[in-house]
């Protein structure tokens, strides 16, 4: 099977967990039968190799995403880059053409695509299976996954299938209802659009050549800037005619708000937490390593990261998007592909931060016109590089760097360093990067 | 007017603000006129040297409380420190002692004594004068001031005066009422009992010898922990045949609980926070340097610090302290003489805090057996002394210190400085002090 999971958005209305730079797909926060925590994309990730382990997963996303991507599911995992946001449809114009020219998968092989952030059993991803064989024997140009609708819901549209059998031609779709209409639709025998669909190769790169001047995946790349902003529904799907629906009756839920996150979760308390007896549907994600003490509260979610903190009704929860947007507000913690970063202290002329650098990684070598940085060892081992020369570092060593020196550090296990920058104007865009030298790194 | 506040308590009913360290009575959440906020202490040690600027004020207090008051407060307040907690009369005793013995007030001399935590206006501190007098001229032996009740509330003790008189003498005490019987008591003509009392220096301390078998001030600071507890009213006020009471009528409120400070509070947000418009009767106060955001909370109160988060109902807030009794959390902030210092990191074999000195002061000479450290200088300057070698230290400067070797630094203007500890059982414990030695300090 060869699947594109559709991984968008700065995911604000998960805030504080989620940010400009760590969306929620990448929040730890469903637990596994060991006992860990897997993120959205590592389950989903984790559920398609249960149901096929040779599937070839390829991941759209912006640049943001890609060290959280590589990071969480490793090196393997196919990702395609869009340069900039362009809604779906120049989206899988691009993985599709990914696929054809960078990974060499054949045109007459069916693709399937669907969103990174379903919360589903197994069961979804062996639907997703078989629209991907319907998609390849060639029945209809394109084939839709329906989810049978449990209730007259608002937020999705609808797929009007013209009989009830497993497969069906598609009769017509409708947009977003009120939950009366909605009602109507479900009389009529309407299901849910998931936004889940496969096709063979070859028809999404003729659509895509019909509707975007270009020539093969570079190409489209490079001028992906200049794409027309369009949907793949109202490009693709509303005008074709040769197209059809297969029906899904399992569980199927999008975790896009606190609202629908929380009613996943298996318990109500992720982290350090006290809920005395008078708390009721209440539900506690703590990262930070302090605790959180409830008392009292009915129907509220409250979460706290690095980035702060939030107290809600849960039904207040879904207008969040507004406010998170008038934060403007330092990063505090972001995964890389090499490990991650976490801001412990700010003050007007210096930054303190804790790195954590994974076993046989490092980071760019480089150097900062405007600040000095100091290393202190506190975990691992590994070797520093400053100005080309190299030295074995661990636990309590220090390493001291005037601005314009170039430097690295190179784990070799996990490494752990609290760095403290100091100078005016710190930003994290005085970087300057180089190639790295060093006698016997 | 010489008055002694006793402040006491742990104040874990405030907690995340308050805590084993840093008591309610330093949390700076008071407005002033001129914007900047004040701690409830700095509140009423302003007031009393606005109604008296001649005032000896003494404040009795636990050894822990210290550095807070100091640093608050200044070096000029008098500070009589309990060895041990004995309950009120062993304190008010020492405090006697304290004035007679090391501040040589005269015998004759009146001494107001009243809790450090009152919510009140300047006339309550004028009719503290007034009991002062009043105790001074003789007409009974102890003065109480008895608050005019505008409730019939169940948190106080009760004063039952013979007359209606400004000042009549005390028919009796009653203890804390359900409010039934506290009706009763007010129809009696019954007022609050806060605490609050006057009495001729002598007085007192000869009630001290003829309790406790001491010689002067410093023999009872020696053996203070072979006292027994006993509160005051206990053993004096409830014996005591001469007894007069003062009516006080003003605004008097104590600020024991999240519910009565945040009725206190004259704007609902101190610190970084956004409340949508759906949030009613909501109190946050939020000493972290990211933001709350609240949606749709109604009677509650958001506290958070570097110590935790509470979010509570305002009523359940008053059951909070059995919760905060589990919490064996590190301390995370505490002020003292010298500065603060603020924990940022901590792992498993490391320990990362920011420390702030105010300019003149130091820290200890001392050394540590089991762990390193390094300072970073992020602002400021000083003199950095490790094993008696004296450098100057500023921003981006590092100081590294092996274990065992002795160290300490001097502020000349305000220094903040990231201090890294590296090594195995790092704790507060492991600290040897030192005469501080070095060439040209």
């Amino acid at each position: 099977m060869n699947i594109v999971l559709l991984s968008g958005g700065s995911g604000k209305r998960l805030w504080p967990l989620s940010n400009d730079i760590r969306s929620k797909q990448f929040i730890k926060m469903f637990k596994k039968e060991d006992g860990q925590y897997e993120s959205m994309v590592q389950r989903v990730y984790r559920q398609i190799k249960a149901v096929d382990p040779e599937a070839k997963v390829t991941i759209a996303t912006s640049k943001s995403q890609v060290s959280a991507i590589h990071n969480q599911l490793g090196e393997e995992v196919g990702v395609c880059v869009e340069p900039c946001r362009r809604d779906t449809f120049p989206a899988i114009a691009l993985a599709s053409a990914y696929l054809h020219d960078v990974k060499g998968i054949g045109e007459d092989e069916a693709v399937v695509v669907c969103p990174v952030d379903p919360y589903v059993s197994i069961e979804y991803f062996q639907a997703l299976a078989s629209l991907g064989h319907l998609a390849e024997k060639g029945g209809a140009n394109l084939s839709l996954l329906g989810m049978e609708p449990t209730y007259p819901s608002e937020k999705y549209g609808y797929i009007i299938p013209e009989n009830k059998e497993e497969v069906s031609p598609v009769k017509t779709f409708r947009e977003k209802p009120d939950a009366e209409t909605a009602k109507s639709y479900i009389a009529e025998g309407a299901l849910w659009n998931g936004g889940v669909f496969a096709y063979q190769l070859k028809y999404l790169l003729n659509k895509a050549h019909q509707l975007i001047d270009f020539t093969d995946y570079e190409d489209l790349y490079k001028k992906y800037e200049t794409v027309n902003k369009i949907s793949f529904d109202y490009a693709v799907a509303e005008k074709e005619k040769s197209i059809q629906v297969m029906r899904f009756s399992g569980d199927w839920k999008d975790l896009g708000t606190w609202n629908t996150l929380t009613e996943a979760m298996v318990e109500p308390v992720i982290g350090q937490a006290m809920l005395n007896e008078t708390c009721e549907n209440l539900h506690v994600i703590n990262e930070l390593n302090v605790p959180v003490l409830c008392m009292g509260l009915k129907n509220v979610i409250v979460s706290a990261s690095a980035e702060g903190i939030l107290v809600s009704d849960k039904e207040q929860s879904s207008y969040i998007k507004p406010f998170v947007d008038q934060i403007n507000q330092q990063i505090m913690f972001a995964e890389k592909s090499w490990g991650s970063f976490q801001v412990l202290d700010v003050e007007e002329e210096s930054l303190t931060i804790k790195v954590t650098l994974n076993p046989g990684h490092q980071m760019n070598y480089h150097s900062h016109e405007h600040r000095d940085e100091v290393w202190s060892v506190i975990s691992g081992t590994g070797r520093a590089v400053v100005d080309g020369k190299v030295q074995k570092i661990g636990p309590g060593m220090v390493v001291t760097m005037k601005a314009g020196c170039k430097h690295t550090v190179i784990a070799d296990s996990e490494l752990k360093i609290i760095e403290v920058q100091t100078g005016k104007d710190i930003s994290v865009h005085d970087k300057i990067k180089f190639p790295l030298e060093g006698e016997g790194i």
